[in-house]
């Protein structure tokens, strides 16, 4: 270990290199729950890539794990520390190096903070979609390692979509660029994707070409009370169906709407039991929001409400970003889910996890990006009871279970990571598992990078 | 070699076996110039996966290699049979087996002719974008295959974004799930796109889950004719950079549209220098082809000419559509290359590829699908003129050279095959060849599928 740290500092500054215990175990978890960690040998905190390089050189060298991390704002425990691992904190490689509005394109450091980027872009009159619901502090790199989501994806897609060329540091210190600063481009096998949402498993992301859209309008939104989940679900279905194409189309339980009026008195209808909130951000939605609460009230709905202006619909929108710090509050500890349903079956998924809370006797609040069938159903729980944590393990599990009954997958948005790394294999069998094994083996032969995490 | 043949008898009925050499031999080639072919032992023809199965089954049995094929009108030669290979044929699959409006998606087999999918989702008030120019013949598997682009991918995007999930069978006849059929999912690695433009080098896809949109409104076009395609390529950047987004961004150089004219008597401007060809799908698309014509004025246009009507914008579609085969009748032969420039440099790139032509004295015609920065530069040449021949082949590579200098990709669409293989490890450097040569190995560890094609 005397030798691990006397190399690495060979080749960075004397603060890039961090030992001291009290620092170095704050880095040894993401926000995820269930999920263990070691204690790490060392925090490399590089500015450059020939330092990134320097640090995977050494840990090949001594066949080290490394451990790269963002913001840590994970919930899947891909970030987490391995057993004497160095943790490698892209953190400070943080630089803006391009925004170009003619080829509608940023190029990234990968410690840039997803909401920096976001509204340095918003200067230029452009948009980088991507809006994670921890956007104000994660970075960039680690949304490319989770492959994040976030509330617009309804319309505009997740973070692969955004990422068209990477510049990777490779386990054994080798530098890889892939990918391309074009719009299109075809060749050779799109290795680009294959980083995004691997979880720092296959390489060490150190600058992204990432794609840009003119801004849109400022969005305006609706919102609808219903009274069972099953009627809101028909409702997206029938929203989809007629070919809509909203900016947000957001769901709350009862459960989740209670929760967010009891921490920010947002005056929300505590008595609904299912609130659907949409938006469009075309340059004239009334006639589409009109018509969309048509759809709404045609379900089922008791009562549609749409916004005065950008500004109310801004604040249904915190509303919504609320919902997990209140479901927090509910009891001592929470773990969220993420599964991602076909949207046709999104009402099952809902009455679903309903009957699972109510089989486990456990309060599971469900907010969801309906309009893609990605449900976050959060499991709360008293972390102090042995017993009612196990019931609350038993309930993630089950509600996993349900989404891949239902023709879904066990992570839309959050990753694998430790948590749900058993579920992998389920989800992908044998043959699937046993490729991205093979895969993993091509770029990290040694398994010396994020060993642990997704399988 | 009757070993082999007896054995694909054995779980393929008897039509789906070809080894008469006049129909086998009508398989050995796709549309590429410059790119030689094998002789096929026997042309296959599935129908269903358990016969794609046994194809490949016996071929690693027997070592035999296997080329995927498509409709094979393909530019690159990536479907050219190799010397004594099982040509396997997807174009009998061609089963529509789902098409979903709430989850906005079709489930295909990889035979179906994409302009058959595009009208069958278009029942269903749906979209299926990705538009190669040969769509009225080309297979989605194919599409899948090369990773196709078309006309529409300036606003929508190209093959790659609309696959959702797929199954593979793999070279040793193991069937592979990737993906999924919900709207997000990051369950591991993205082995869906790695399949999406591999070449038939990795796995035969045998059915597809797309992405479908709701159908737009119909596009109102306009044209404006330019001096100079440098003119053009500026009204490019002002177009893009004013945050417009265009449903189609087509350009045509003089030369094309002279070609266009003699063959089909459209009354196109003989004159002009770079014709650029608009449209917007947008509810209201008047006021937004009105401030795009003042762009391209204030760039130094010539003349701007709104078509009246969708019926008159098809008209001018028709045009580029009829770009190639116009250019095909200006001399004996032609070869297309499809070099795409970050579209800040598109200008650069149209007066780059006018020098090449002149210093190998040929005629080389240009359209572009010019919002992408994706050229489509065509070498015309009289292919009994030896020398003629040498030319075009030199110019073809300057044309690729003059494209990475500039920052761009040696294909956008139309994918390596045989004709740019040693152009691809150029473009990836020798990292990047070496991890792709290994992922290649990891899925098809025998080299059996399409051997010798992307590198």
């Amino acid at each position: 270990m005397a030798d691990l740290i006397a190399r690495l500092r060979s080749g960075l500054p004397a603060a890039a290199v961090i030992t001291d215990p009290d620092i170095t175990t704050s880095y040894a978890h993401d926000m995820a729950s269930f999920s263990d960690a070691g204690t790490p040998a060392v925090v490399v905190l590089p500015r450059t890539t020939e330092q990134v390089q320097h640090v995977l050189r050494t840990a090949t060298e001594l066949r080290v794990p490394v451990v790269p991390q963002g913001a840590r704002t994970g919930l899947s425990g891909a970030a987490n520390a391995s057993e004497g691992c160095v943790v490698l904190s892209l953190t400070k490689m943080d630089r803006i190096l391009e925004i170009d509005p003619v080829d509608r394109i940023a190029v990234v450091e990968p410690g840039v903070v997803n909401a920096v980027l976001s509204r340095a872009v918003a200067e230029q009159g452009l948009y980088y979609p991507p809006d994670p619901s921890s956007w104000e502090m994660c970075t960039i790199g680690g949304n490319i390692g989770t492959g994040a989501g976030g509330l617009c994806c309804v319309k505009y897609g997740v973070t692969a979509e955004y990422v068209l060329g990477l510049e990777v540091v490779l386990a054994d210190g080798r530098l890889l660029t892939t990918g391309r600063r074009t719009a299109k481009g075809v060749a050779g096998y799109d290795l680009t994707r294959l980083f995004v949402g691997s979880e720092g498993t296959l390489g060490v992301v150190v600058k992204a070409v990432l794609a840009l859209r003119p801004a849109p309008p400022q969005q305006l939104a609706l919102v609808a009370e219903f009274p069972s989940a099953a009627a809101a679900g028909a409702a997206v279905c029938s929203i989809m169906a007629s070919g809509h194409v909203p900016s947000l189309l957001e769901l709350m339980d009862g459960t989740t709407v209670r929760a967010v009026n009891a921490m920010a008195r947002m005056g929300l209808p505590e008595t609904t039991e299912a609130l659907l909130l949409a938006a469009f951000d075309s340059p004239d939605p009334t006639a589409e929001l009109t018509a969309l609460g048509e759809l709404c009230l045609a379900a089922g709905a008791t009562e549609v409400v749409p916004a005065q202006d950008a500004a109310e619909s801004e604040l249904l929108l915190q509303a919504r970003r609320l919902a997990l710090t209140a479901l927090e509050k509910v009891s001592t500890a929470t773990m969220i889910d993420d599964v991602c349903v076909p949207r046709s079956r999104l009402g099952d998924m809902l009455e679903g996890v309903a009957a699972v809370a109510a089989k486990y006797d456990l309060t599971i609040g469900v907010c969801a990006h309906a309009g893609d069938g990605n449900t976050h159903p959060v499991v709360c729980f008293d972390a102090h009871d042995p017993d009612e944590s196990r019931r609350a393990r038993e309930s993630f599990d089950e509600i996993m279970a349900l989404g891949l009954a239902l023709g879904g997958t066990i992570t839309g948005e959050h990753g694998v990571g430790l948590l749900k790394k058993e579920w992998l294999a389920r989800e992908l069998g044998p043959t699937g598992i046993e490729l991205q094994r093979q895969v993993k083996a091509v770029f990290d032969p040694l398994g010396l990078l994020n060993p642990g995490k997704l399988f």
